[in-house]
């Protein structure tokens, strides 16, 4: 780098020192020096290595950069005031009510394209941006991951580095910003810059130690990162927290706060600079596009009524050949391909499927990722293990991503594997999620028809899946509205209503006759879109049968029985009489059927509720 | 070893691997061939390295042996067989209804001190119990975690890693099942021991490769982990899945179910050796109590009623309050106990806490493991980044562990900071999980006692605790009974109830304050036990109120709204109107005032809420 870059570089460097104190001290609040440790890192990648049109935030050719350590966002907002994006006052406006400058960056704002702030995410995201850019894109964009030191002990980081490692990705860079203290005192491995590296070099990560303050030094660091081939590389920066203002510099308790005296830290730093950074774009050869165009609706499986087949079977068939028609669809699994059936898509597609191994956290990452550069991931484990990942499920809310998680073996019903395997918790946890859709098919049909019609929704959604097999009871024609419901059963004489999903929905078709042989008719609706939820026909239920009983292969809190009972809440008329059947105890072991017995939720102990209730009905 | 061992040891195994093909046989499902693998390293270990009174499970000088493949399972009753603790009928019983041997092991057998089954749960775990015998306990017991290959890809692996080389856990042993093949194919590494010693020792550890089917080996990397002081040590064993049936023995498509001929199988392995072990006991000279007497009540802080003071702090204090009256309380944080105030029992009682940087899997999984070992842990971090752990929380549950979790910044009035670092899926995570107590107070007294009473609980006990300061309630000697509630106004004339918990119990009583101005008087209930919940003192409101609205900073599903309609939902009379406030929309950068404002959940909310309610109620 020649002497004047040299000197333009530093230049910029103090300007983004400068406007990270300005835009907290604006605020009131925010993370200065945290953003000051890495500020010749965000000036030497912004000037001489970032290749991004922030015209066109869209452009697939794009370089992409993450700011792992989100709560250095003054620095980020600095950087786009630098390369002439944004001007003061949108800086200044950090933190406040309605600007897009939040606390910690969110896709809000066009340059952002991952919500970070919850450490260690920003590298395995970043993983799912560079399988994009590698093996389906084949475009030359680099995802650059800006990291605290503090976040590499997050494990999600280490599925990450793995990942990478083991895929090649010569295309991911992670610059580590290593200022040596975390929010309450030093971090474990302080300055120890060879540490990390020894770690990174064992998972098969090129590194290169620096300092990070030396402009130079980062130069030609970002320089031969972007030379490496066959790996991808990290970048250990030593650096000082606070660096500039000897009030704050290095120094142990100046974490998350602006800086006691802006004035004299803007001075100490050399005053305003009004450096304006010309930022490079992509290369002028066009980049395939990171959304292949749509083709035709694809051909769903088609099964005979009262065929039995399991719906995570169903759920991989229908992707198979949803994937057959759309080439933006993709699919990623945690090592149980052929338990989620994610394999079938596999089989059919295997330069669109990405093998996450047994690593929940990177799984759901690399669909944000993937989300991210235009596609349509579905990504598959265990209902249980996607608990594993529910941190990542938050933030791909936050970052408004598009994706589609599919839990299979929900419930009691899986059998013998007993409580670890079980799927108890999903649909709370789920439902929880701003803006998620949650999908609880019962047959083989319906489950086509939702893998099929997930994929153009917005936000988190989810499927959840039935290990054992269920009958086909809806013809191939059937259309499966999201919101909606089915009512199976029905009639004027409907004296009470079971609302079911999934695996309990034959078992209330078989509570429905058995009570009908007794003189008691009941209403029977299929719940299959958990969130949204069919307020109306469960209201019409309600007004007809005064009575509702949900029965759901889940815990009592958070899933069916809460998404019907917050439905027919409503100020303008009273609510229905509601009873929840749900797994109330802790299961074992034991075949499917006497889980389902055991829980109360088969057959038998739905008509043993309704019994119950209307008993209490007649007597009260 | 002498050569007579050596053939016992042989024998040993290959009784291990004849009793896990017909325990799996005997159930119909199950994994034989991940348990073949590893029988000489369960044999050696059982018979020459494990300290063990199966008489007296809870001896404080007991080894702890933690099979983190819990599918081995098989393998685990096998030990127990040839310790001759179980006979054949028990280990027959396997994966059957009732059977205390479940697909996976929890804690209904008395020798499984936690359950396993989510892979990569063993070792974090066993870092827990390591740091009780190292730094509490101070006795000489050691931790064997028998891991498989496929579970190092999880991230929490590598997070317990980083800890117990840090802590120098020399009383820790990691021994890996590198039996190459994972569910659906080989793993990443196959038999490359190298590269997982390259990794562990980068990390710290010392390491020992061998051939994990030569009991030589394996007793000399057993006795070499023994002797090895200031690091934990990991034992890479190569295997084979399978071993000794030439149909399966290191084949794909063999993983997760009994041999295809069973009897054929155990006449390959070479009949049914009937050995049984004498396993030695704990050293005689008595270690000391794992679980210290208890003390007299803590002195709680005291505050002046109408003072401002945060939760969390007075979580802070009340618990260094309760630890110094209490030995066997012990705290942990994940890197952020200045914002938690769980430093203020650091500062107290640094011998007693336990830092666990940012990594929340290792938090939650370190609690677990000082619970097993009869200490009272508090785990306390960021409620949006308990989310991270909620795999561990869950089979935190399955394990029947008493742990205390506290999650701070809860909801939107932490303000400025934005969604990321929001606790707004915690109390819908929390009750979901089985046995589960949700707490959330409101006030400094409340929070105290609270916190002290939890300590005492069976199951996941969830505290949830406000940034901002709020108003002192409650006088100091004020009773708070898990399950109950306070009405904090209540006429004859009610015409509606606000049912609010922590930061928005002081808005629903100013709410209530403006509403009486304009003659329409209403309760207030502060809902502070969120799970159990007061379902009576809800439903006397609800019968002489009419309607009832929930106010909760906190997401619309899964939380106080759904806990209050679950409590009234009832067959024998008709529910109240229910109207739930919460947060709807994603929010952004604000002050907290502003953020309460704009969601609706503050006075001037419940407030219009009220009024549109009632408005509605006289023209229905």
């Amino acid at each position: 780098m020649p002497h004047e870059n040299h000197e333009t570089m530093a230049a910029l460097a103090r300007q983004l020192r400068v406007d990270a104190v300005r835009a907290a001290d604006a605020a009131g609040s925010g993370h200065p020096t945290s953003s000051m440790s890495a500020a010749e890192l965000g000036a030497v990648l912004l000037a001489r290595h970032l290749r991004y049109d922030f015209e066109r935030p869209g452009h697939p050719g794009n370089d992409r950069l993450v700011l792992s350590k989100g709560h250095a966002s003054p620095l980020l907002y600095a950087m786009y005031r630098a390369a002439g994006v944004i001007d003061d006052e949108q800086l200044l406006s950090f933190r406040s009510r309605g600007s897009v400058f939040e606390g910690h960056p969110t896709p809000r704002l066009p340059w952002v394209d991952v919500a970070t702030g919850s450490l260690g995410q920003g590298l395995p995201v970043g993983v799912g941006m560079a399988l994009a850019g590698k093996f389906l894109d084949r475009a030359p964009y680099r995802v650059w991951v800006l990291s605290g030191d503090g976040e590499m002990a997050e494990g999600s980081v280490w599925e990450a580095v793995e990942h990478a490692a083991y895929r090649g990705l010569d295309n991911l860079t992670l610059i580590v910003d290593v200022n040596r203290l975390g929010q309450r005192g030093p971090t474990r491995l302080e300055h120890d810059l060879g540490a990390y590296a020894r770690r990174l070099k064992a998972f098969g990560w090129h590194t290169r130690e620096i300092d990070g303050h030396d402009v130079a030094a980062v130069d030609e660091a970002l320089t031969e990162a972007r030379a490496t081939t066959g790996a991808p590389t990290a970048i250990l920066a030593a650096t000082r927290k606070g660096r500039g203002v000897a009030e704050v510099e290095d120094r142990d308790g100046k974490h998350g706060k602006p800086l006691p005296d802006a004035a004299a830290a803007v001075a100490e730093l050399g005053g305003r600079p009004d450096v304006t950074i010309p930022v490079a774009g992509p290369p002028a050869t066009p980049a395939p596009s990171a959304a292949p165009a749509r083709s035709a609706e694809p051909e769903l499986p088609r099964y005979r009524t009262g065929d039995e087949v399991a719906t995570r079977d169903a759920f991989g068939k229908a992707l198979a050949a949803l994937g057959a028609v759309r080439e933006d669809v993709v699919a990623l699994d945690g090592e149980v391909g052929d338990s989620t059936r994610a394999d079938l898509f596999a089989k059919e597609h295997p330069e669109r499927y990405f093998e996450c191994w047994i690593a929940e956290q990177q799984l759901v990452a690399a669909a944000v990722g993937l989300a991210v550069r235009g596609y349509v991931p579905y990504a598959a484990t265990f209902g249980a293990f996607l608990t594993r990942a529910y941190d990542f499920v938050r933030m791909a809310a936050v970052s408004r991503a598009g994706i589609n998680l599919v839990g299979s073996h929900a419930g009691v019903a899986i059998g013998q594997d007993g409580p670890s395997q079980m799927g108890l918790e999903d649909l709370a946890m789920f439902r929880a999620v701003h803006g998620s859709t949650v999908l609880y098919p019962c047959d083989a049909h319906q489950t086509a028809r939702l893998t099929a019609a997930m994929a153009d929704l917005a936000g988190v959604r989810y499927l959840r899946t039935t290990r054992g097999k269920t009958p086909v009871l809806y013809g191939p024609d059937e259309d499966f509205p999201i919101g909606g419901s089915k009512v199976l059963r029905a009639s004027a004489d409907d004296r009470a209503t079971v609302v079911a999903a999934g695996v309990t929905v034959p078992e209330a078709l078989r509570a429905a006759d058995e009570l009908a042989r007794g003189g008691v008719s009941v209403r029977v609706i299929d719940l299959y879109s958990v969130k949204p939820v069919d307020a109306e026909t469960l209201a019409e239920a309600a007004d007809r049968t005064g009575c509702l009983i949900t029965v759901e292969d889940h815990r009592p809190e958070g899933g069916l029985g809460d998404a019907v009972a917050e439905a027919l809440a409503a100020v303008d008329r009273p609510p229905p009489r509601l009873c929840r059947l749900a797994v109330y105890d802790m299961p074992g072991s034991a075949s499917p059927e006497e889980q389902l017995h055991a829980a109360g939720i088969d057959a038998a102990g739905i008509t043993a509720a309704v019994r119950t209730m209307l008993g209490r009905l007649v007597t009260a």
